[in-house]
């Protein structure tokens, strides 16, 4: 049985739609990073860095945070959505970093600046929305002749789908008009039913509203 | 033989420094991003993302971006820096993935702010170097009881050398009298040669002058 310690935003989403895509039982632990749980002495024991999403896999005793760290190891784990022949798995990896180092403190950084600053800054929303429109083109191009991000599907599209699906939220409130290929992506993603549910942990209509009222909780989420 | 493009700032040092450790003959080309070299056609074939650092080994075929790829490629290759035993895999794995998301995009951010804006943002400015002393804080912790990040030597470390090895110096700023662990960890890290000479790689002075005169060209690395 996998404890999962996790709260309704696009890194916690995470783990939930690869747990469900592999079948594995878990139970969901609420952390309300809105309260502050995520300092508690509890949970910085799981995560020093005190941020969710984390896992405990209690059957081998093994503890993982930071979401990227997450999805690789219950790939590994299930030989499943991260290919072992090192043509294919490099390609899996450098995307999963891609969406690690920028897609998602990058769209982050959008959302706290339109969102949680105290004060309006256009330099600083100009800058991030700038930078997610770049990204968004990015992952365009590779979405452009081929079904998912690094080919087949794998953990690379589970780590990017829930920070895309947020951008036309009014939280980071970004036209995915000029990305067709990412559209596209996004709609064959949500026929996933491991998607659907992964993404409605915590909040049960969550994939039916993405885009429009979606993406209130994500302004509290970095 | 690899082909490692590349430039002299933190993420580009990464994986130069790996290379030396594994002692896997290379060939370094020069990629100024000071100059816009990055979005050339020859360059973005090679990093869609138009982003230092790249390899290509030839021998293999494979091309690898994102410096965590990139780190993770050559430490599978080799079976070395990386574990494969689960418990201390999933250590160094979380640690990287730490180093990808925060320390990288994080410490970037505050130099961002405090060199290369058009205009001082005292807020701006605030947040991140209130991030980045809150990182050295978790990574003081870590390094409170054991010699390395992730317990024994690793690719971790590795990543997150060059960004903490610029935190002292002007472009930064940041002081490490907080974190007396992580100086010891720095001075350690300090007598590796393969640290060394990754770290002088482009600016043949640099390893010499950490935290000094040293840092000026991160100046443009984000
Ligand atoms: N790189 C981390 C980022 C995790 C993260 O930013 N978590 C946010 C929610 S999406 C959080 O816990 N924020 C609370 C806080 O920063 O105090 C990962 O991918 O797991
Ligand atoms: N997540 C990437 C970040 C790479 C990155 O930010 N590279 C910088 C230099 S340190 C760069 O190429 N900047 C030029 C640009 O953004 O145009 C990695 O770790 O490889």
């Amino acid at each position: 049985m996998i404890d999962l310690y996790t709260y309704a935003t696009p890194n916690g989403r995470k783990p939930a739609i690869l747990l469900e895509e592999l079948e594995l039982p878990y139970t969901i632990h609420k952390i309300d990073i809105g309260k502050g749980e995520q300092f508690s002495p509890k949970f910085v024991a799981i995560n020093p860095n005190s941020k969710i999403p984390v896992i405990v896999d209690r059957d081998a005793d093994i503890t993982v945070f930071e979401s990227g760290a997450i999805l690789i190891y219950l790939a590994e784990k299930t030989s499943k959505l991260l290919p072992t022949v090192t043509v294919d798995r490099v390609k899996v990896i450098e995307w999963l970093m891609f969406q690690m180092a920028s897609v998602g403190p990058m769209f982050g950084q959008l959302g706290h600046f339109r969102n949680a600053a105290p004060e309006q800054l256009p330099y600083a929303i100009a800058r991030y929305e700038t930078e997610t429109r770049r990204l968004l083109g990015v992952l365009d191009r590779q979405l452009a002749d081929q079904p998912y991000i690094a080919g087949d599907y794998s953990i690379a599209d589970i780590a990017t789908f829930p920070w895309v699906a947020a951008v036309k939220s009014p939280y980071l409130n970004v036209s995915l008009d000029d990305v067709p290929a990412v559209q596209r992506w996004i709609e064959q993603m949500k026929t996933r039913p491991a998607v659907r549910v992964g993404m409605d942990i915590l909040d049960p209509d969550y994939s039916s509203t993405f885009g429009t009222l979606a993406g209130a909780e994500e302004a509290i989420a970095q």
